[in-house]
């Protein structure tokens, strides 16, 4: 599905432009044609391949999909492939969807293709038009830009599994190591991973857009490439901190669940010392001996309660202050 | 055993040709012959060596067999060797055999070896016939071709690899953490293990072929190289992802565990409180004393009774409350 | 707001300047300019930028915060991101917040940047003051300073660190393994896992100061970096210590925890057999057989409670030979 | 111990030599001398010095002995220390011995030292003979034949490691984790490290002996050493995956143990549950009210023994059903 | 404290000089000045720094103390911090302590300093005093020789680490799992992060003094201070190794005491059902129905314990078998 096609010249926009005009704008050196598609048909995908000569190998990739984010260079043109993350709709447990971006940069078009489902990058392009003295860098500042836009997205996702993981935290200690919390402890692990998976590649591929030597089109806005850069820096590190305090959390948990487990134990045992310790007694005075004088006793039965009540209040007072009832 | 010997020119199939003859069209520099063994004999060996003029060490390594995937380069030619896998045959539980694919590639001739058991690629020298202006790039395509191949053969194995392990994860989670969990566990890792060992090392190898100075043989493929080595790349990360999972989920295995024998402890020591209270009950009304009045109620028995389901009913609720029972 | 805005000339000082006046100081090529901020508004920054020339990206950087540790070239000047430090006001427990001091540095100038709550570098300005013959080495010399000041300020926040897991480390084992203990481990995780994040990035950055291709405006104090550096190596290695040391006692305190457990059901056990062992004889002279000799004894009575009492203390003695109670 | 002392010319032998004659021999350009010593004395040491001119501090080590697997040069010559390894004596569980292999290789001779209680190199030399157009390569080829030695006898403890790990992980699963099931594994793992200590300093040696600058002795006989390299790879392949697969072994022994625990005690308190219940019955019929008509009860007697029997028939069968019993 | 101050002039020595003296002896090409002190005053230090021109941060360096080891190079002179390590005085148990030694080198001088508790380098000296062939390299000899002395005394340490790991995990499996084989094994990897921190950043320094662009007062003792390297190696590898199975020896720890805990619950459970039965049986016998025939036999009595006594002893036969007791 075509949603915008739009030629610019020194970073106006030209006019929205028919796609078989597209190779003709394209000719012009001093031009710029921007592409939407969302979830393009094959024949769009062929259209678009002719129309910009993307070569084959990346047109297959973005045709099958279920790439991991990459950068590629074919010649003078860049294929990027980024991974999406959007809130899950309808949920509001942190659940997030991962969708796959396709950009096709060359020296003056960008070509970008994302899934009919995920936001798509009016705004960018919305930002772009109003700032005609940086969309004159060309098919570089743009592409700068849906990357920036696309690696802005997962800010508030990383600040969900911060928050997943604090309370996650607060729980643990609160006394409630319930399976529950374990389910999420596991459920925190895999978000963190989809992330890490958007994410690592990426920093990868984009440290090669600035500094030494970077692709054509990069030029002029590497300083750019770096802010991208930085970014994704900022967020790997905060996902090996929640990965790490994550790990320690689990061992913590097992820790705690011993524990519990431990006094759970005490407690069982010094209730039921409460309740053998008098059925001995009950047990001797049942014995049938012809000569025990307390059974003659007026007051041998309450004696015998007394007894019982006695030793169980020495031993309830003794097991409080061991902390084990 | 021979399954093919076929002479190429210009991209195209000029004749099956004769094993003694191979030398021949060798030495004809537009020529490229595709030979395909499986299983060879001592003697086909050899015979290979002396019409490609093979390697020594190589030819060593071939026979023997046992290789990790490598590609080491000769000269000018390339030693490759390759894991296949294959699902096992007559299992449905994503179990897999791995084989041995030797490929000796030399600048206008490829030899290709592998297990009699496993599936041949002539599906790969169909697709590169129907090909010509690809199969033009000679050996260094149709050694793509073939490595290509093997490694898309690895995505079904990922997948179910994959799926084992969301399998073991959502039962996980349901309450039944038997030894046959654990066990399935185990295994997934033992797979996941020798998958890694077919791909990490195959990557490493991949890597060598693009960019910067590459084989020979190789110029002009990179690209096609690159995909593969993408490919190689997208399994090494799900692998990695599967594998940092996968610790997850035996650690939660392991509080899961300890939290349900923690139940199990609670809940007996429940029942148990259950019998013991009664008992005591009746302990203390089978005493001997002589001045027990309620001994003497015409309605002591039934009174006891009373207490002590009066007492376990009030027990059960409060432990109930709870959640011990 | 405004902190200081001073000019110097040979590394003396000419006076304090208005910040309209900044752009004249330094356009002059032996003047250096060196401003602080605390908390700076909207406008300030603003006019900041405009009188020192800073880069937009840079600029961006600073309002929005929250950034990691960072240095970053942009042309001739660079921008620094550092975390300081600083005990948490009012708290004793080794607690510290963090803030973010961003540094713009040029040719002849400084600017710093500090949230208002934090400690400022009045005493690196005024030890600079007293040193002119360092000062003289112009922007290179001041943001060593502030960076040594800043680093300088990890050390306390490490030795508290240091401290606190060797409190734990000895609370481990005087036998009181219990849930305080181990939350007082996850905190100290959680700390350290922040006073990393404010070192590693920023030895990475500082790493790129000295030896090799350095910035212009660090030619001459290289070897003032590498000391910077080194104190940042010597706080990593310190964190990666603890790291490990924590890792252990995490490890170490389940085995207590499980043996302690272990050592509470064979102490539990113990009383218990003290119990049940009469309990059995009692019911056993509690049987209701015509023919049973001892309960026609005199002292059958007696008797058996010499038997529950000496069976007892054997077991008990041997029970306590075997470390069980 | 002199084991032999031979020199080569043109690949094929000479004569054996004197001790005295080694110098005469080894300054004629186109000699090879090849000493094996076992065991050496300080004297034959001593002399082996003078006659061959080897660097003191490679002697010193020679001597000290302990040294960890390396390749160092010497200005033209090389000093290689291996690790061999040899199935223990009259054991078959798989232990072996590690000794301590000295080469020291010049241009045109080489000097192995080993400890008298290891095997030889005697198969290597008579190959060596049996083969001039390899011999012919000289120092450098003869000592690529001993590391290949020494490295293929890695092979079969390895496989020995491979197949303890396979016994240890059959034995996991079938129900019996006991003691000595750990203290296999730890020994596994005690065995695992001797022989990556033998392999991975070693691995990092060889790698320096081929590809880039290599020592002059190696010229032409590259791929030999890659050879080495390739097959020391492998080995360490393999480790890392017995390691790997070791850790998570333990882990899931940990899990089995804590899982059988839980089923001991879910049939203790099964089993318990069918003693108790009928003590308490049994108990209820040993109270001594006045008025319990089924004491009266002709068959009063065995219908309590059928009340106690039929309850623990019931239970007997729930908890049977629930997989207690 | 001033130990020694010798002046050498082409390996040997000239005379014992006065600290006034240095700079003048300096100053003369061919002569090497050595002095040694032991915890200098404040003024030493000042008077050192005047006579051999030291630089001020390294100067505050060795004045600070606390410095990870280090070796870093200050125009033509190397300024190097060593972590020398002694057995604890008193103490046979394997603890030592860590002083830092300093030393200054530059083209014709070398200062040492150290802790005066510590062990001094005057056997050093006599060694290179006895060699004067060896003492002409000059102080990049003198260097070496003194690191070789640190470091030579870390094998003894390394050695207790090593036989501490053996004899914890000979205990580990004689049964003995107590709470102080805990504490040993912790303290152990307190012991053995210390030996790593002495030795893992030295390491990596030194390896900067062999091999590619060396400080010129090394260059003609690479190869010694390759040998040094090589210790280090060496000794970071055994870390590594007793490391990983320390780690290994803490999981199988865990292992084992949830084993003996499981074994403990069965015995006490197979002594409990010996005890429950009988009370069962004669809490039966004791049940007060009037017509139990048992109870008017004349050999009930016996009856009644016999069969107590048989179950009991085919019940011990039976738990015998089955390993619980």
């Amino acid at each position: 599905m075509l949603i915008n096609c739009v030629a610019y010249q020194h970073g106006r926009k030209l006019a929205d432009i028919e796609i078989a005009d597209i190779s003709d704008y394209v000719s012009r050196p001093d031009c710029l044609v921007w592409v939407a598609l969302a979830d393009p048909t094959h024949d769009e995908l062929d259209q678009m391949t002719e129309e910009f000569g993307l070569h084959p190998l990346a047109v297959e990739d973005a045709r099958k999909g279920h790439q991991r984010p990459k950068i590629e260079e074919y010649e003078d043109s860049l294929f990027v492939v980024l991974h999406a993350v959007e809130a899950a709709p309808g949920q509001s447990d942190g659940a997030f969807v991962v969708g796959e971006v396709d950009i096709f940069a060359g020296r003056n078009y960008i070509l970008s293709i994302r899934p009919a489902t995920m936001q798509g990058f009016t705004d960018v392009r919305a930002r772009c038009e109003r700032e005609p003295e940086l969309l004159v860098h060309g098919s570089g500042y743009v592409l700068y830009a849906v990357m920036d836009a696309v690696v802005d997205r997962y800010f508030p996702i990383l600040d969900d599994l911060q928050s997943s993981l604090e309370q996650a935290e607060s729980r643990l200690f609160d006394g409630s190591s319930s399976r529950t919390r374990i389910e999420e402890l596991y459920e925190l692990k895999r978000r963190l991973m989809t992330l890490k998976h958007a994410v690592a590649p990426l920093m990868e591929s984009v440290g090669k857009l600035y500094g030494g030597r970077v692709p054509q089109l990069c030029m002029g806005t590497q300083e750019y490439y770096r802010d991208v850069y930085d970014h994704l820096t900022r967020i790997n590190g905060a996902i090996e901190s929640i990965r790490e305090m994550h790990a320690t959390a689990i061992s913590v948990n097992i820790a705690l669940i011993s524990m519990s487990e431990s006094e759970v134990t005490k407690r069982l045992a010094a209730w039921g010392a409460l309740i053998t310790v008098p059925t001995l007694i009950a047990g001797i005075y049942g014995m049938n001996f012809q000569h025990m004088p307390e059974l003659h006793w007026l007051f041998g039965y309450p004696y015998a309660l007394a007894l019982m009540l006695g030793i169980d209040v020495v031993l309830f007072l003794r097991l409080r202050r061991a902390g084990w009832i």
